[in-house]
């Protein structure tokens, strides 16, 4: 049985400045996504953004909500546990916490860049620094990488790749590419590769097109709002689309989703199963909610309602975590998050929540 | 108090074949949408639709999920409750329903009428028809009028004409149309007038642009599954669009969405008030959970996840339906549903949310 350890099943580096300046290949040097200081604002650069994105909101760990900034914050202002995985330690240390899983900060904005080529080489440069991140801390950083997914031979060749340099979960987009939804066949040899390697695949909120922010009162707590919840699709289509009855050994994690919308969405799932199955012929063999719990996890920071409904949604799909460095962040604070949220909870169900399944899963025993 | 008495705040009509042919302004006639029978199924046809909509699923009621077909179903072949006021009061008794809100079934998809003029007068004709039906049993049957909101000063128009009849809901799409989000400040004399005159306005899933249905493998159950959680972006853009700050006596309706959600959805935006407000400079004066429970109302059907958060959610913002006669109606097994939903709950939240909160907000004492 899982001690009570604290695993955060989804926290985050922050990409050094010249990442990619400094191993993309050469012919890509000159397009490679960097950071340019724009008046007091250090902004991450790449084709294919609306604008620069000012790097504030993804390093507020330690600072206070009134405090929070998009602009004006420049990366030696920051913490550099983002890029120093000793520094990162000590981080972990302050929180309390074991071990974390780490997903891109300024890389899951590359999805959208328009060259497929230069885009695979980024992603490959942001593989191969987090391979030698997390080599610091093996026990302690548990990397995710990003793969190239415009091009599925592409996808399973970087995926195997970054397997052998010991990265332990790899991200696809939240968003898939248009035309080319997770049920679409043409995922088939990623799903196989992913089954086969026994690499969980992770969708991250806000990677692939983002979610649309529209003008007007309340449009950035619109997206903030939404985005969370914007995962119920992709879940859903993995388990309607059937990707699951045919790859049985496939697993996918909706990554800073939150957890509390999940019971209504296997209640809804399972009553489309028992009224509408016979007249749309659905492919599922056995209600969808099934499907959901052998193959799909979930990561929350703070979520209440999604703890009150966590014995009925299954301990075993459930990850906390601490977003670190990121504004949605419980660092440095994460114990006492971790305490107000199971107060009362039988603690076998907590153990796996915090921790016991993102062990299980990444094989961190 | 109430007593336990049963309402539906979310059933619906089915359209007689001629109404548009029958009610609209001659120069329109030709153009009117209407039933056609292509093979051996009725259809209905009008500008800007995909394709013909076959009308099967939208007149299940007191079928079997096993006999559920969209197609080869005509109009004699179904229960005359959804177009006859006599026999829809006996089908009432029949379920053990007192009264019923009653919303479209074919009227709904008008929304997407590319000629504002032709919509306009297809949405009056169908407010005209609905009104001689409601008032065969005024206590029984309340109306929820089709607004048109190309031009909101038509909408206001239509409001007070509809008001006037007798109609004591009105209908917004569910999807807003391009470009006009409801946090826009071009609704305010709709928002203005709608105060004035009481009249809660609702949004039904399915109204205004469709849910986008993508090919391929279990499309039709990801969308059946997605549309009530489609409900959760225009109830945030209500509520961060500060609508309820400006418009303190607004109310309005989410019809079909469930309820199971919602607890997720307030949780998520409390947070979202407390750790971004300062840099997104939010215009709410107060955590966004307090503007819903002043203002919004939701409507559901079977939704056992919803009654276990409902208590927290708030008894008085909830509202059981049937949906007669649609696929996901409980008719004729309304009171079995309501018992099996309440076993053991509070007798005083239960009546509010089976019947109290319709009869308040409609005024139907």
């Amino acid at each position: 049985m899982a001690a009570f350890r604290i695993i955060s099943a989804d926290s985050h580096v922050s990409e050094p400045p010249n990442l990619w300046l400094e191993r993309m290949d050469r012919k890509f040097r000159e397009r490679a996504p960097r950071i340019e200081r724009f008046g007091d604002s250090d902004c991450f650069v790449y084709e294919g953004q609306a604008a620069p994105q000012p790097i504030g909101l993804g390093v507020m760990a330690g600072k206070k909500p009134e405090e929070f900034k998009a602009m004006g914050v420049k990366m030696e202002d920051v913490r550099s546990g983002g890029w120093d995985p000793a520094a990162r330690v000590e981080d972990q240390k302050i929180d309390g916490v074991d071990a974390e899983v780490v997903y891109p900060t300024l890389g899951m904005g590359l999805y959208v860049m328009p060259d497929v080529e230069l885009k695979a080489a980024a992603l490959r440069a942001y593989n191969d620094w987090l391979a030698e991140y997390c080599a610091h801390a093996p026990s302690r950083l548990v990397g995710a990488a990003l793969l190239p997914v415009d091009d599925i031979a592409v996808a399973v060749a970087e995926l195997r790749r970054m397997r052998d340099q010991g990265l332990r979960g790899a991200l696809i987009p939240a968003t898939a590419p248009e035309g080319r939804p997770y049920n679409d066949p043409s995922w088939d040899p990623l799903w196989a590769a992913a089954s086969e390697l026994d690499v969980p695949l992770s969708l991250h909120i806000g990677s692939g097109k983002k979610f649309a922010i529209r003008p007007g009162q309340g449009a950035a707590e619109i997206m903030i709002t939404m985005e969370p919840m914007s995962m119920q699709e992709p879940v859903a289509t993995f388990i309607w689309g059937a990707v699951f009855e045919r790859f049985p050994k496939l697993r996918i994690v909706s990554v800073e989703s939150g957890v509390g919308w999940l019971g209504y969405l296997l209640e809804r799932m399972d009553h489309v199963y028992r009224k509408h199955r016979f007249w749309t012929q659905s492919a599922l063999k056995k209600p969808p909610s099934e499907y959901f719990y052998d193959h799909v996890y979930a990561t929350f920071q703070e979520d209440k309602v999604g703890m009150k409904i966590a014995l009925d949604v299954g301990a075993h799909n459930l990850m906390w975590a601490n977003d670190y460095p990121h504004t949605d962040t419980t660092w440095p604070e994460s114990r006492r998050v971790i305490d107000d949220h199971f107060r009362g909870f039988p603690s076998e169900a907590r153990d796996l929540i915090v921790g016991g399944n993102a062990a299980r899963i990444y094989r961190l025993d």
